[in-house]
């Protein structure tokens, strides 16, 4: 199953209404497929012109590495050098800190959401009301 | 005043409509303010990935011009060498083909749309149909 | 369905081997998932360090623009201008000759090979033995 | 002597057999040669999208500084600042982890294995399977 502009539209809409209902600081949000191509996009008025780049960064890297960006911050506190060449190394396309996440369907990673704007806790949470909004499970709904 | 995120998803939503009334191909449509940083961004299903590169190439070759990019395809055409150089020189961000639109608010440039997908007077239709639809006036309406 | 590790080392040992059933020039040949990401990679002794990087570029282009090379050379004749800005928009991830052969299954796009060494020609062959050989079919199939 | 694509994908192969009997995660190994230009690759079912990029970059980096990329981390911890900016330096052609190995003949390196995907220490043991079962001697063989 590939993620279709219809679902990754209502991850980005259900995104920020949990950005406003919780009165976050202004968000980006971006939505893209499993092979980290962009399908849906938003930066609220007032969020700074960087949050694009951040927001797809952690979206990336959550794809490109198999895991959240929470888990890949705790590792690369654990082992800095490596994390940080890896880093480099795919382009800047990872940002160690929560709000990438992983979106699955039936088992299978089909796309990623990044967001940022607010700090990695409420930027991931946000993620997470999107994704089940959506209809889509998180892992930590298993 | 600035392009808020309200008024550039009106444009997606209405460009993407007209896309759907003139059975065009899958398109991928971008809006950016006036410092050339995305506010929104859908890419329909079916659409190939280099779509975003493409339209946002065009929306961003528009701003950093001055032009639409139709006016910047025809002047490529007179001189390839100097706008060669100039997509080299600007990081490759241009993109010679219509469909690159500034959006305009009481005489001041506020952003810029890039359609990509089809032909590139497909593309500038769609576009010109979303800018329309959310209120603003093209360089052609006056 | 997605295109395993066992199919593309198939299409790249069918590739070489038609290869050398042409006394082909050395080439190098690689194998893409959907999402323009390396599954299978061989560049045969005597192949020049570029090949490897114009037969990724085959395949991605083909899978960025959405149709195999040979059409975008012949498309790029007619508009240079336009795909030379598209060649820099979107990093070099484009190569305007015939060798870049996306690869269907059940009409989904699942992947491209690009292949690069000899005449454009030549390696567009050898990309459709591979195919073949591997159990896809080639639009020129249908 | 220069490495023949016959032998590199001789490692290839060896390495993913060594990973299977170990059940290790899903890799990706690349083999390059002594200029450190790709000869033969191939990422495995279910391997993440950085694999092949952090692979290579494990390869090339231990060409570049002349020692196994175990070395390179070990000497990247205790001094990261240069160690950083050697990987700025060469544009993320190096990663600070186990895994990038140098191939050698008659004392000569004659091209580096790279393998990213399990963890450091695990991908260089699958490394230096895949080197021996080429006919190749590891330093520590000596």
């Amino acid at each position: 199953m590939s993620l279709t502009l219809c679902a990754a539209q209502a991850i980005v809409s259900a995104t920020l209404a949990e950005a406003r209902a919780r009165s976050a600081k202004p968000l980006a949000v971006i939505v893209l497929d499993a092979g980290a191509h962009p399908i849906a996009f938003a930066r609220e008025d007032g969020a700074t012109m960087f949050r694009h780049d951040i927001a797809r960064a952690k979206a990336v890297g959550a794809l490109g590495m198999g895991d959240d960006t929470r888990v890949l911050a705790e590792r690369a506190k654990g082992n800095p050098a490596f994390f940080q060449s890896v880093s480099v190394a795919v382009g800047g396309n990872i940002a160690f800190s929560p709000g990438g996440v992983l979106i699955r369907h039936d088992g299978a990673v089909i796309g990623a959401v990044g967001v940022s704007g607010d700090t990695g806790d409420c930027d991931e949470e946000c993620a997470f009301a999107g994704i089940r909004a959506a209809g889509f499970n998180l892992e930590t709904d298993k």
